[in-house]
């Protein structure tokens, strides 16, 4: 048979992530480091089963039925005063005005990225990201046949925004600026590096952009925003900073629900202050499923109206700082000195390594079979990069393993990287 | 602002449906022939309330947690096993081979059909279908830029087969073959002529494909199969008919847990012959949203194997027959000899009228614009043709209203027919 596939059709290849799952479902002894998965333990079977019980209760027979294309307006109210609340403790005043008309639920956050793009981009156009940045979204982009280009960082982890506007006017010069269509920030807790951008390069992004008159749009991807630790965040999302900045740059803030709640309701949000970008969007989004479940919605809708999902985060937080801290001193007690560099973060699901000088993380690099070898998954850290390059990173996650399997992932670990040490030496 | 959207984003423009359900919103006095929407009243809340409180019992943590991007196994397991038993019961006898790698679970039945079209068609190819067929692939088809091409019908409401063959030479002829992707057809209890297509007609279509090598699909869209009323479902799939037929026509068999169950759930599910094609919508699938809700999923294979689905389907059945028969009844009665002429359907959810010579039923006619004025909806049969032309149908929906509604409904487009018709005479 020879179906003559559409150029989209074409470009799909295995992906990377394909590639480890095999791995994981394969090697079931490995212990994953990997995943950027909750751990079951946690999650809100009791919440959801009362809350189900709660929507017997009330007869409320809808909430199996069809619900809007937009998302059920409900939920859509909550988030969006939720978001906009945050943005206010986060000292922006004029945050208030938040619109649920411009909000959108989706099926996760990756169903809004993937519209934002859809809408955004022909094949050839180009999205700026960090780098690195979260694996998946290069892959959706390589999907659709866009350009991820990276933009330059600074020591921080912060986009180097001065470089930035460089990066820019080196496109304004070659002519090809009409290709550059968005910056892709992940501004909270990121996957992979837990970095939080700050608030001066986040206002000093929205900046660059605004000399484009809205043409470059901006996608803030905060699915890690509400999994801080301890202490509590105090930036606000770069929508929040271009609103308080009276920036006309186009924002579509991204958020999930699955994350912090329950990864199997699938639930995600946007919120864009473009409504002739959302309105493309949503009538995607018709045409790809018209709704995410409502039956999911109104699930979410009552865990954060009835306080479940700020109980849940609560215990969350809790598990996954206690998880973070026993990978963390697990790895610093034995690689003190050894060339091994990461910060601990503050929030999010993982730990971003930085290998000594010589070793090779990447997928085929002997580092990555003696972890196999010991029985450890880790995510090579090339993945996260939008080109090709140096392999010396290494993203590991605490969010799937109980703490006694923490420490033995983390032993093994750094077992692997001592004999590789002795053998470079 | 004066973002520059991708030729995608350009194309979207506000649906007929949009128009509707802003239609239905701002005037909840109309009473809706419209929607097709089940019933509140048969939603299976009892039953999912029951499934969840058990999964909870067994401590099923994991149905909260991700799932894999092709669906859950069990899920898949169970559908590929009863689609393949449908088709044995209608004597297929080598329809046992079915293979759960083959299959898919999509958000509803709607981002089966989505990914089939995006893998395949770049903007411009074609994609023939019935006259008329579902207005919702349409409006898909018009999102992605792809042409819908009306294919000849006979007065059965079949596809003509040997015209088919003629309107595909004429392809060759002209050298536009290669832009034909796939023929559309919608099988069972068709939404909206209720029409279930005849075996020969489906063995037909099949034949006269595989003299293309595989270079034409099928995609079948067998969302109403289930929803047969009391005489059992004797035709097979064309997916079947494929199998039986020893064909090499890539196939995609694509069906909903949704309307038969409980829309809110948006659980589809899908089954393709070519491997090569389901990768790559599987690949799309992993970009759009990694795996339909996980505990959604759960919840249907609960319902499934344990009983609760086709508890549902009976009742189902029953009722909408029961409501088919008011409708139909009603109408009967006071339209008698008055030129409007329909089929009592066998199935699904839709009557579908031809209204007599010099009856224009379209959005801006007087006929409709009567129906408003005493309130009650309908589809203008013209949304669900490719090509725009007469607009003398008109789809009426028996889901949503209630017995006693269903009558008044009834009796109001009656009396509107009557009054247009006096006008007229």
């Amino acid at each position: 048979m020879s179906l003559n596939f559409s150029q989209l059709g074409r470009r799909q290849v295995e992906s990377d992530i394909a590639r480890l799952m095999t791995l994981a479902i394969e090697r079931p002894e490995l212990l994953s480091l990997a995943a950027g998965f909750t751990d079951n333990e946690t999650l809100p079977l009791d919440d959801v089963a009362e809350i189900v019980a709660g929507i017997r209760r009330d007869g409320d027979l809808k909430s199996l039925q069809y619900g809007a294309n937009q998302g059920l307006r409900s939920l859509r109210d909550a988030l969006t005063e939720r978001f906009t609340q945050q943005d206010t403790d986060c000292g922006i005043a004029n945050a208030g005005s938040a619109d649920p008309d411009l909000s959108i639920v989706t099926n996760g956050s990756q169903q809004a990225l993937y519209l934002a793009i859809q809408t955004l981009c022909d094949p050839g156009d180009v999205i700026l990201v960090e780098q690195p940045t979260y694996f998946v979204f290069l892959e959706l982009l390589r999907g659709l046949g866009v350009e991820a280009a990276p933009m330059p960082m600074s020591d921080s982890g912060d986009v180097d925004v001065a470089a930035l506007n460089e990066l820019l006017a080196g496109y304004e010069a070659s002519g090809e600026i009409e290709r550059v269509k968005a910056v892709y920030l992940v501004s909270y807790f990121a996957n992979p590096t837990g970095h939080t951008i700050s608030e001066e390069c986040k206002r000093g992004v929205v900046e660059v952009l605004s000399r484009f008159e809205g043409r470059i749009a901006l996608i803030e991807d905060a699915a890690y925003r509400e999994l801080r630790f301890s202490a509590p965040v105090d930036v606000p999302s770069v929508f929040g900073c271009a609103v308080d900045m009276g920036s006309d740059v186009p924002v579509f803030y991204t958020t999930t629900l699955t994350k912090p709640f329950a990864t199997g309701l699938k639930v995600g949000y946007g919120y864009c202050n473009h409504p002739g970008w959302l309105k493309r969007m949503l009538a995607v989004k018709g045409q790809q499923d018209f709704g995410t479940s409502r039956f999911a919605q109104e699930i979410m809708y009552r865990a954060i109206v009835g306080g479940a999902f700020d109980r849940r985060l609560a215990v969350l937080r809790d598990s996954y700082e206690r998880k973070m801290q026993v990978l963390d001193e697990s790895l610093r007690r034995e690689l003190e000195g050894s060339g091994w560099r990461w910060e601990t973060p503050k929030g999010g699901l993982y730990l971003w390594l930085t290998a000594p000088d010589g070793v090779d993380t990447g997928f085929d690099s002997a580092f990555h079979a003696r972890c196999l070898e010991v029985g450890v998954m880790y995510v090579p850290g090339q993945l996260c990069y939008p080109t090709a390059g140096m392999s010396k990173w290494i993203r590991l996650s605490y969010g799937v393993l109980r703490l006694e399997e923490l420490k033995m992932a983390g032993q093994r670990f750094c077992g692997a990287a001592r004999a590789i040490a002795a053998e470079i030496a």
